[in-house]
């Protein structure tokens, strides 16, 4: 048979989605790292977009080494969270990884991106919830659960 | 501060990723359930291209529906495969999923997508996986495991 269109033809007709990162992180007793972005209200985690070429995997480690200045080898994927096209912005997919528990020794080497970071701190789960950007509000509960259970969360918003 | 672009120029600028699935079937005697398409060499599982504001759950019981004319409602999200830019084609993401097991009666109810695809059977794992894409091969041992596990693979390519 004959195709109907060359590979640059289907490939550019393919739809294409937003892939963005977040990176859970805990201190010793417990709590979740949160940082505050000085160019919008409410907390985030450290985490960000992903670069074209670039797996999700590579790009949260990347934003961790950016953003708190931490070199982490070992991500583990707890979340996917898919979003719908939302006015300008196409669908999305925002992969989720924890960075486990980091000692108080590793705690004591962040170092905040202050050109976009203005703060950062561990609080408690359940306060540091209410505190996040309302996308997170919708995905870190479900993944702090799975990093509990051992599991990865699949969430659509 | 002020925002350095609008929100369609940021939007805009967004490196985005194609984004594709696959469906994992197995039979009464732990067989997989592979498809053999008309227009390429391989066989393949059931799955395709996700849509513009489709999530890869959505797409998945859609390609199904499509391809083996099934309405299978719950679907296990058990693997994402990043592939990097190859040729024209983007970087990519498939999400792997498991629809379990088919009783003997839903196998028969199967109704193959004549226009792309020209058979359909099930094969022990080990025949199967050789039979497959150069790239499913490369993600559908993994997924396979993950099934057995209850896990979620995170492979990169």
């Amino acid at each position: 048979m004959t195709k109907k269109y060359t590979d640059a033809e289907y490939a550019a007709m393919l739809p294409k989605k937003q892939v963005g990162t977040a990176v859970l992180f805990f201190n010793t007793k417990g709590e979740l790292l949160i940082v505050k972005p000085n160019y919008k209200d409410g907390w985030l985690v450290p985490g960000g977009s992903a670069d074209a070429d670039e797996s999700p995997l590579q790009c949260a480690a990347r934003e961790t080494q950016e953003e708190i200045g931490l070199d982490i080898p070992t991500l583990q994927l707890v979340g996917v969270c898919y979003g719908h096209k939302k006015g300008v912005f196409t669908d999305s997919l925002k992969f989720v990884f924890c960075g486990g528990i980091l000692s108080d020794e590793t705690s004591t080497k962040i170092r905040l991106q202050t050109e976009e970071l203005e703060e950062y701190r561990f609080a408690p789960v359940e306060e540091a919830i209410p505190l996040l950007s309302s996308s997170l509000q919708k995905c870190v509960p479900q993944c702090v659960d799975a990093v509990k259970n051992n599991t990865v969360a699949y969430i659509e918003q």
